[in-house]
């Protein structure tokens, strides 16, 4: 078994303060599928690109070992373009432009091979597109969704057929506040949980992110980075790590899910160190574990003076 | 020994989207003790009230073991006071007013009892008063000192004189930002420790906190509360909790700070589930305990399924 990650594969151009790129190879089912990919074999990829997507990007992914069985390709279309620029800051950004292209008009068909996987990542797209797919899989063991203010806004009731029918969410905390209309987090993650999803992951960017399920809040904070390069692609990044260890788990209990949290947060945080994907391209497990050891140090409260003198 | 701190006692008017209050004891040096007392003795407070300080509100703070030797009446003023008005999400406010009054020629003589205490606590105030307060103290143990952006622009060279002389600065993102002009904290950290301070704390808001050492980087979530009544002194109690178990604990090592941290963000979370200082007024050490608990689960990371094989 495997994850399978429906989202886009694009061309992005990016600027921030320490640089640029073009045409840099992007999309959140990229991102997903090679965050995944370190914890999972062949991550399985759902996405559509034209006519113009390279020979050697496909050779990253292939190389990377994503399973491309399920990337359309539609040769008369050009791929998907999105362009960005950060502020100086890197918690702001303005979009240069979105060139939708083959994404327009994608409407996808699972392999055969796709049918039966066992979780399933529905990146960030039109809420139709992501039901198309989950209607496709035969029972998956567990659904994650990502959405964006856009689809709030402009297809809520989509939007909420595709809530009633998966297990988490993982959505931006001034998301969670508009798709709940509050602006308390607890209580917006609360509301958000009465319409479908078990499980609420709010990303807070640089403040981290907070995990609501039935009876249990977890914290994890963001790594603390003195050297960020590119935020694009962090949180796919992280949906991608956070379901690549459930996958592996093959379990969907609390302390799984609490791993699985901390681990999305360490690949998304070598994900920031380099422009697009490229530190994702070339990081080991013994950097993956570093980074979980560092995230132990960062978070482990010490016994107190008060605790070990049983005051 | 015990902990001394310098700061505003104060009549707020708080209005909140859940309520208002009108002349409520206020101040950072209020907030500073009545934080500290549940982990020292008879904190040590150094301010100034008007004759319109009221007996009520002295019997409220010696009733809660608050040493108000160094509370300086001066009859012919007005105690200051100050109003604010919360937004709806809690998480900014409009100062209503800032009537200075007694606080405008306050200039403070600290009884000669105060002048050997372990751990000082410059609450925010102009940083002459700072630096006159800490010049009366014999070789402190440990010196904090919180601030503010209107310290920062308008008396930066007395702020930095003060900044050579602290262990310890307590400071909101923004300011710490500021302060040092780099948007990336990590970084504004070191450049404000290069200031002077060995510890720089940065106070998130309902993101927690983070802590920064020579080596070492410790962050701790805010508490999630679905019910916060009232933002006010939030950051104060921190600090006199941070303060008040560092002095218990007569050690400054990296256990105690995280656990000074945890334990001062446990008290800030009573905090604000009540208007002004009415919550603080009436825990038990098992609240706080309990608390402590809390934020033991909400941020202890289980043993991964990676470390359980040795993957």
């Amino acid at each position: 078994m495997s994850i399978l990650a429906v989202g886009t594969v694009a061309f992005d151009r990016i600027e921030t303060p320490f640089g640029r790129r073009d045409r840099a190879l992007g999309g959140s089912a990229m991102y997903i599928t090679m965050a995944a990919r370190y914890f999972t074999p062949h991550p399985r990829i759902v996405a559509v690109v034209g006519g113009d997507f390279p020979v050697a990007y496909r050779d990253v992914l292939e190389g990377s070992g994503i399973d491309l069985s399920g990337l359309e390709i539609n040769r008369e279309g050009r791929t998907f373009a999105w362009g960005g620029r950060y502020h100086y800051d890197l918690n702001n950004r303005d979009t240069l432009y979105t060139d939708l292209n083959v994404l327009a008009s994608f409407s996808p068909v699972l392999p055969e091979s796709y049918t039966r996987s066992r979780v399933v990542c529905l990146g960030n797209l039109d809420p139709s597109v992501q039901l198309r797919v989950l209607d496709q899989v035969e029972s998956p063991g567990f659904v994650l969704c990502d959405t964006m203010n856009y689809w709030i806004e402009s297809t809520p009731d989509r939007l909420r057929d595709v809530l009633r029918r998966i297990d988490c969410l993982t959505i931006n905390d001034s998301e969670a506040r508009e798709l709940s209309g509050e602006p308390n987090l607890v209580r917006a993650a609360r509301l958000i949980r009465d319409m479908g999803p078990d499980i609420v992951v709010v990303k807070k960017g640089e403040h981290g992110a907070l995990m609501f399920t039935e009876d249990e809040v977890f914290a994890v904070p963001a790594y603390p980075l003195e050297d960020i390069q590119d935020p694009t692609g962090a949180g796919d990044a992280f949906m991608g790590g956070f379901a690549g260890y459930l996958d592996a788990a093959n379990s969907f209990g609390s302390s799984d899910l609490k791993n699985a949290l901390v681990y999305g947060s360490a690949i998304a945080s070598y994900c920031v160190e380099s422009f697009g994907p490229e530190r994702l391209q070339e990081l080991s497990m013994t950097d993956i574990e570093t980074r979980i050891g560092a995230f132990r140090d960062l978070t482990t409260i010490p016994v107190s003076q008060f605790e070990a003198k049983a005051w």
